[in-house]
């Protein structure tokens, strides 16, 4: 039996938002409102710089109907950040300033809701509280569109964003062929390092109309090779659609992007348009066709209504997962999803890992799962995202006509209290 | 009683696609297959074109519950075009073949479903076939994402399009906010010469979360006002939302995307990204926060997994109604959209308008729904959208994960008869 720990917590949403951060926000936020241990619970304006500047807005008094409506909300409703926290070895001022509000607060549980950088604050924190003795356990609840953090068969955020893509795909792949003259779309997806997002564009193809290539930063990027598989694909359907990764690079590591906008403009402005832009400006030399650059920008991190059920559902679980084991004694860990199939079925079940395996690793696709011509994706990556996309939301609107997002009251925790 | 006229159809899709617009060919399709009085029905390739061509699908020979599946399928699964027919008085080849093809296939029934420009075509067949004493009946089937087809109280298409505008800025509104820093995001809709897409937009404010500013072509654009607009709403929220108009333009009718297209490339090369870029980028060089430019592109136009089911029983039932009135003996016809209020709910009924009354004339928003400081709508705009947007479409789906589109078999016409 683990030592029962009573006190408060905290929850912070960190990084970039997510069509189900906010479901996340929900497990662990439901959970601690009910858990025995946890007396008070508190949500962290901008992640961990609401605890920095003493920003905590207290769950207990939100109205449950609202919270619950943070299952269908997009968005980090909480409100994220960007903030690098430096070693404490370096410079513990940060930490210092942590651990008084922890006490200030008597906060005991801390769980944060992020990527690869979250997961780093999260285990610097862990690691602190740990050195000077001060008792707390200390959760990360895995969240990011990118599908890159280590350990973890997926994460929760990248089910939705790759619905988003593929089902999106699907409609553009219509409108490609729409018209008798030649039409060559180029669309430009989320992702630096790591194509999952990319990939998932594949799934329309595989579900009857999508992109006819892929091309992804797993593999180094060559323009010419890039021409002419899509002058192959055009002589031959007389339409082209193509999925890119904004991380597509040169052998030397240059992102194309990068590469293009120094070129084009010398001024130092900033670059008018991205990748798919000016890639389509590329093709455009070279065809008579009509070409076209899509950029799906924001919506792959926020677009709620088109989000996988089973993301919602596993992102939900996840949170409520991290506030299980804290209660239970674990600190320093990360949730993590394992993937099973009981009778072909799939199922995700979860795990705790050390937060200390996670930090800073990124995830990519596993080579053999990119076809030889590297413009596409074998099977083994369709059955891997399928079962991720399942499952339509029922979401609340408002005159059924708009969704109904949660309108939380925010009542700041009394900082003289 | 009018005379029972015997004879096959023919159906064509015409100008750019919608998410609804297969919803209409059903109706038509569906309608004419049932009709005592129509022999066959024809479905022409990309239009007029696949008339002028004589490539004719047999719709006789469909699936049934494949022709079902268009009322969810985006885009023209026909195929369209964008072919100006010349006017008979001036050369009257094409329409020499159109009654050739007409006489060969014995077609009394000719369906056109388009927007302004096709309503022209249609009125032309009409006239011409009249003049020449061959009895065909003519109707039109309205369909716009643009909205600014004369004569009818809205098009099929555009509430689903207002729909995937009004939620996505809902989405990136709430994206919008995430961080604590400083945030404007500018979204390029849209709409050359009337506004009605753009401002849908602001349906998304009046739910609660949506643009603060709205920009639109039926008024003049002028960059300081923008400008000054914006820092205004930045000074008292630090988070500024912008729709735009692709239309807009200054007072002397010039673009203000092609204003800048000229000023930044004088080589005469291909514009790199569109209007929202080009405004992040002035919007940049006027402040310190973080400006994100975003096109919604294909989408307004495909978006069927977000379609307005009353859009879509509008665009079928506009099918069905051409079908019926042709079969009673209009001709020359399209069919429009009247606006009721019964006991306050919406309904909306049929009528049939005159061809030459609709073609080539556009119909803009009106001066008093747009606000006095020309940046955004008042709440008449918001009255008469908000019934169009209505309904979520439970469309059918593969894996209960992807769309599942129709799948026309897309038998041709013998040609040697």
């Amino acid at each position: 039996m683990p030592e029962k720990l009573i006190g408060s917590a905290i929850f912070g949403q960190s990084g970039g938002p997510t069509a189900v951060i906010n479901a996340s926000a929900y497990g662990v936020i439901k959970t601690a409102l009910e858990a025995e241990e946890i007396t008070k619970v508190y949500g962290a304006a901008y992640g961990i710089k609401g605890v920095l500047a003493d920003q905590l807005y207290v769950m207990d008094e939100e109205d449950p109907e609202e919270l619950r409506l943070l299952l269908n909300t997009p968005s980090s409703e909480l409100g994220s950040c960007r903030y690098k926290i430096k070693d404490p070895e370096v410079d513990d001022t940060d930490y210092k300033r942590i651990l008084e509000i922890f006490k200030k607060y008597n906060v005991r549980y801390f769980f944060y809701n992020g990527g690869n950088d979250s997961m780093d604050t999260c285990n610097k924190i862990s690691r602190y509280m740990e050195s000077v003795g001060y008792p707390c356990r200390v959760i990360g609840v895995p969240k990011t569109v990118d599908n890159d953090l280590f350990g973890t068969d997926h994460c929760p955020g990248f089910g939705s964003a790759a619905k988003l893509i593929a089902t999106t795909c699907m409609e553009i792949s219509k409108d490609t062929r729409v018209y008798d003259n030649g039409v060559i779309n180029v669309v430009e997806i989320m992702g630096r390092h790591a194509g999952w997002l990319a990939a998932s564009a594949q799934l329309a193809t595989a579900y009857g109309a999508g992109p006819d290539l892929v091309y992804l930063p797993e593999t180094d990027f060559d323009m010419e090779k890039f021409l002419s598989d899509i002058d192959r694909v055009y002589r031959e359907k007389g339409k082209v659609l193509i999925a890119v990764s904004e991380g597509i690079h040169y052998a030397d590591g240059t992102f194309v992007s990068e590469a293009q906008t120094s070129a084009t403009d010398g001024f130092g402005h900033v670059q008018l348009g991205g990748l798919a832009a000016m890639l389509a400006d590329k093709i455009r030399q070279h065809t008579d066709a009509k070409v076209r650059g899509i950029e799906l920008s924001l919506l792959q991190r926020c677009a709620a209504h088109i989000a996988s059920q089973t993301d919602i559902d596993e992102a939900f679980g996840a949170g409520q997962e991290a506030v299980r084991q804290a209660v239970n004694g674990e600190t320093g860990k990360m949730i993590a999803f394992e993937r099973e199939y009981i009778d072909g079925k799939y199922h995700c079940r979860y795990a705790a890992i050390p937060l200390t395996a996670v930090a800073n690793v990124e995830k990519k696709i596993p080579a053999e799962w990119i076809n030889a011509e590297e413009n596409g994706l074998t099977q083994e990556f369709i059955d891997y995202v399928r079962p991720l996309v399942q499952g339509r939301p029922d979401y609340p609107m408002l005159d059924d006509a708009m969704p109904r997002y949660a309108n939380l009251r925010k009542v700041l925790a009394n900082q003289n209290g």
